[in-house]
């Protein structure tokens, strides 16, 4: 356990500073920054529990860290901004040591240098049993243009930037057998879970075609996050099962499961959204142009709130069911 | 335990908002705010762990939620700064109910409405066995103009805008009998520990002085505090015993713990500072007419950096000890 507070946090400040707006950082009560007047700033947290987001024997330290601030840059990338900045509460167990939470401070680091986030404040505490991260992150997007979830229409196509089920088929691995007997085979899919990379640059690819796209990251499974459009749009959304992406590295697994690690999985941080048709070739030509993946999955229709999917000649509901802590 | 966490924040969100510059409050994957072109942005972090920093005997959940956000709201005092807005992160173990729950909730919100902050973001996950809260709170403050730690200089007076030591005596009252058999004589040292209030208005004041004035708040214990800023700032601070001040509601306790909580005690939330002798007599003017109090304890003293305290004769290091989580 670190002996002093300020000590410990003054060792994990980076050297340099990505963002001129940063007027004091860690070392006073609390941090200023000078936001750019252009644009709109944004806000998230989101908090990783041992036992329950981690264990010990399915992520490193550094992957601990490292993950701890990607999911939230990912919900910066699902508003179309650009991530600048973020503080990190931690409470730590007797039963964690200095060397192990170095490597924690290390894969933040790691991840803020990927990303250009600057460390601008936190609280370091003990805690008597598990340890919790909580990271908030800011970031900016041009003003009064945040891709919100609330901008589906009918007529819309619905696009995923990436495929899905990776990271829960990754971690699926790793409760069966632990992190330190990964097969090659299985690499991508424990990267996906371990260090999953959050989509900013689809993100903001999607934000500079200055139309209304609604966009989410998938954080909480494909079904979860196609509800939340859904809902918050009050829109019907149809999705074609055959034209979701099914990634190579999950055909080692029974079809059944692939299915449900696809729409229920989660934290697979790539983006889905509902983008108008005329749009839709300029999008995939930028997204191509940048070695970018995007599939169109499916439709935005008129009608009831609901996510369908259809397989040949037969249409089911979508259940909402993905992760949720409290199931 | 809540079954849905959207549903579960549904129902914590207030229903109006103070700041005209939220864009976008819960509801996305990132909250959006439209920062005033004059002012910097303030954010900081606190994270209250239950068992370290709060157990079930001591606060109530309401007091827990409470307190959880002026801890904040605090620091954001200590630059000078108007507190608008916070996010939370909430890890809940199972043996804290839906109506606990509730209550934390609301005691948060009970703050948010006293200093007028509006909640935009969030997180709720499950905890294996501590509850823990990690509050976010942004603020602002006119361009250029934060109230550092560095700011002290030889010459410049020390003040305090409230006596210290009642948090602790408080907690002292609560460990040996717990919260329901407080004493009329002790509700105000349980009422320090319990709901502290955090001194944004003397902050704003000192602010608007225009002034080069070094501030803290004292979460750390005044000791410690003194310290922060006599480092920050490269300077030594000379502390007068006889002028610090000693709440009448300690005086039931022994000396030695009457000043052992005052200077070491911590969790007092008043504001500590220094300030040039020139715009002395203005801040206490306009403390006075603001009805709220300030004391002058000492001086900023060229030298080595230390903080030392004179009784009658005698000048002896007051030792940087305040509350460290990790002693």
């Amino acid at each position: 356990m670190p002996q002093d507070e300020f000590d410990w946090i003054q060792k994990h400040i980076p050297a340099s500073q990505f963002h001129a707006e940063l007027v004091q950082g860690i070392g006073d009560d609390a941090a200023v920054y000078a936001p750019p007047s252009s644009y709109d700033q944004l806000y998230c947290v989101d908090t990783l529990v041992e036992h329950v987001h981690f264990k010990r024997e399915t992520m490193s330290p550094s992957q601990i860290g490292y993950k701890a601030l990607v999911v939230n840059i990912s919900d910066i990338a699902a508003m179309g901004g650009i991530p600048l900045f973020y503080l990190v509460s931690i409470a730590i167990p007797s039963h964690w040591n200095d060397k192990e939470l170095d490597l924690i401070y290390q894969g933040m680091k790691e991840a803020g240098e990927e990303w250009h986030l600057d460390m601008i404040g936190g609280d370091t505490v003990s805690s008597p049993n598990d340890l919790v991260i909580s990271v908030t992150v800011g970031g900016k997007v041009e003003k009064e243009r945040a891709l919100l979830r609330t901008y589906a229409r009918p007529g819309d196509y619905v696009f995923l930037t990436g495929p899905t089920g990776l990271s829960a088929a990754g971690l699926h691995v790793l409760l069966s057998r632990g992190r330190h007997t990964v097969d090659d085979k299985e690499r991508i899919i424990v990267d996906a879970h371990q260090k999953p990379k959050p989509h900013v640059n689809a993100g903001r690819i999607a934000l500079q075609l200055h139309d209304r796209i609604a966009l989410n990251d998938v954080s909480d499974g494909l079904a979860s996050e196609l509800w939340e459009i859904a809902e918050a749009s009050n829109v019907s959304i149809h999705i074609h099962k055959d034209k979701v992406p099914v990634a190579k590295e999950l055909n080692m697994f029974p079809e059944e499961k692939r299915w449900e690690w696809i729409f229920f999985g989660g934290e697979d941080f790539v983006l889905v959204g509902t983008i108008p048709p005329y749009a839709w070739e300029r999008y995939r030509t930028l997204m191509k142009e940048a070695g970018l993946p995007l599939y169109h999955i499916g439709l935005v229709e008129e009608g009831e709130v609901t996510v369908k999917v259809s397989e040949k000649e037969e249409t089911t509901i979508l259940p909402k069911d993905g992760y949720n802590h409290f199931k």
